[in-house]
């Protein structure tokens, strides 16, 4: 922990990282812009070298650490590697999973993946990241605090509902496990949120698997990761006096 | 499913039964009340043979069916004995494991553990109750539908709570989980049904593990066994045309 | 409070007894049949003498008092006239307003309004029944308690929607009454419950307003009142160990 | 409408304006600060004139327009004035009323005085707001969408408990408005939100009626007005697609 840091910069930690027109990239690119140097993690090795290589190509600090967040072993020697960056005050739990069928076509196998991805990966993730931030050197009496975890939700963590009966609980167990956390390090001085999407994310996926649904939502009637990551950062900045553990996010026409 | 069933009397298949004096043991003694076959399943094969002589010894129909709910291999085996006892019309998933840790001291195989028994486990048996009780032979249009799937819950499933962050998780998952089985199967004729415990109950566990918990609670300040049963026996007796989906019980004295 | 009672029967008051074939006649028809002595309130006293000559006629003790929940003067007067009969075990709530109509063409007169039957009607008749049950003479030890206070809940309470913002919001003003009323009241042996109903109750007013709905509902697709009366009952009955605050009732097959 | 407006700049309109150190003057003085003309109403006129006076002094526009919210009549005519100044942009409903009394102390006046100023000021200063929004001018189809209605709830919201019983079920009821006003609205272009405010406000009220409150929540374990009003300033400048409806504030080491 006492080597010079290759960076000066805070440091934020985006797991999940796929598509360059998805989530995850765009926070990460909102992050950067701020200044932070971003250290992305996901499982398509050649999508986070990508957009570290973008990151850079636009002035930014971007580390390109490909794993996958269920697999305790590799998130923690990415950790390490994180920490030499520089200290971590913001990290973001992105990564998610789901699979559409009816309930009595799931195999256990299916739904034990469900849960791998979406709620060990928060949990070994939530973990590193937790250790990292209280260990960033920041005074977590400062109305800062020591910095942010943040998970993406989704409606489905909500209320169960076929066929999405896997991913369902899967986000409902990530919820809790979010409102552990926060109730667990928010006094610690460290900031955790949930953020449940509601409503289709203007991406890549839905703009190949379902160009029709991005065509009827029309305008700004799907969530634009931009707009999403707006929000994450504003988390991110808010000040200990007035934390939000829990915030939705859907489109002006969203019905719900 | 054509071969003469061992018993004409409608069968209550239980999971997660455990002490004499546990929950699981007083659902089962209910429904044997009332006429049912019952068919027992729970880790430790001499508690279920035990429960089993019992209730053949008080004049009912028993059967042990020792085994792992999370194991599907196993779960599935049991469900092919079960049907061949009879018809199932009623089965009741009350498997729970806990462990108490502040969060960065769980080990990622305690959170996977914790997940694996609840709602694996919740799972891989609601598939096997589900696809006996389509297959019972019922007219699913009578006023009684098909039958009754009901989940032991907590608070926990409510929200997420340290030291509690594996447990909650798993328990806010299995609640989703049922949630998803009866939005699917409710109009098939299935009744799913999560039944949120708030409260320590009275039994083995308590009484061993924290005696002065149990005096500080004064009479029914904990929640009796027999009286948790009830309820679940009035769940399975509801009429189609009002079927409740969710029912917290807690004692009359305990905080919320 | 020390004359002698009219009858050594327990009482059950309740308040919102409309039609014939509605709820509140369905509540009180189940309690008569169990002993009971029914105390009928209503608005439409034609309504009330109705059903109280319909439960004497079938050899029941009903009494008939006429009156408006929301009227703090003649719930009282009620309440004195109640406690004349006897020992209050039981009270429900079940009157309720509603309104129809785009948020904008609401008037204010036409918002209050809802609020006071739904929510000053709750409370008025809920202090009066408190205040009796507490008086009623039994033992607060005994694993029945005092009794029971029942409300009557919609799937409203839980989310606002237009075109339901006036009932949406009294109703989640009942639901958060009942909580206080639970927590402040349950150690003292009152068991009070709050019943989501969620969907059309089958009766008067949907079979005259809505006859098209009730056809497409099917057979058991709307609450049969008888339904959710044997719920009520059974909510009396429970174990002051295990007492529910809070359950949900639907039709099987409908969609939530 | 076709009169020349008093000011060219956006409008803000703050209902529950009390005390200078208090959230609605926060919430005044943010938007002001960003360009805004805020038009403010509270109930008592010499604070709503002071905060005015101090805008404007500070080189803001403000116009003090003292009244009830729950007032219709007194309401109508304040929004006719608040569309003098100019095109109103957003609107904040945060006037409250409790009161702290065991649920049988409570008189019916009392609960009905909550009601009235939450739920029916909410109601009647909402459609004002939602009336003047649809009626600004803005192109409905920009990413700003008309603008924003925002309703500052608490805690009491989500559950009801003694000896808030009144201040709860009013809570709730507003809370329950919210969502209808944002279901109906948000696909017309207006931004409703409700924001749940978790914890003491540090402000005049506590500072007088709790000292010792304020000192054992040690610093930052009250929530700053200002950090309050900058949430609900990123909530007005949300990109309609994604747009939050409810975000909780809590102070980071506030049990929950």
């Amino acid at each position: 922990m006492n080597l010079p840091s290759v960076s000066s910069k805070p440091v934020a930690w985006i797991a999940g990282v796929g598509a360059s027109a998805g989530l995850g990239a765009a926070v990460a690119r909102r992050f950067a812009k701020e200044g932070f140097a971003v250290a992305l993690t996901g499982r398509t090795a050649s999508r986070v070298e990508a957009l570290a290589d973008e990151i850079r190509a636009a002035g930014g600090d971007a580390y390109a650490f490909p794993g996958d967040v269920a697999d305790e072993t590799s998130i923690k020697r990415i950790a390490a590697r994180v920490s030499e960056i520089g200290a971590l005050h913001a990290a973001v739990f992105n990564a998610a999973s789901g699979i559409r069928a009816p309930s009595l076509d799931l195999t256990a196998v299916q739904f034990e993946d469900a849960l791998r991805v979406n709620v060990i990966g928060g949990f070994v993730f939530g973990q590193a990241a937790l250790r990292a931030l209280l260990d960033n050197g920041r005074d977590a009496e400062a109305s800062h605090g020591l910095g942010t975890l943040l998970f993406t939700g989704a409606t489905a963590a909500l209320r169960g509902r076929p066929p999405f009966a896997a991913f369902a609980a899967a986000k409902a167990a990530l919820r809790s496990l979010s409102q552990s956390f926060a109730r667990e390090f928010g006094p610690r001085g460290i900031h955790v949120a949930h953020v449940v999407i509601d409503g289709g994310i203007d991406g890549e996926r839905l703009r190949q698997g379902a160009p029709q649904r991005v065509e009827q939502a029309g305008a700004d009637g799907l969530l634009l990761p931009d707009a999403i990551a707006e929000t994450y950062w504003q988390l991110h900045m808010q000040h200990r006096s007035a934390w939000t553990q829990e915030a939705d996010l859907r489109p002006y026409r969203e019905s719900f």
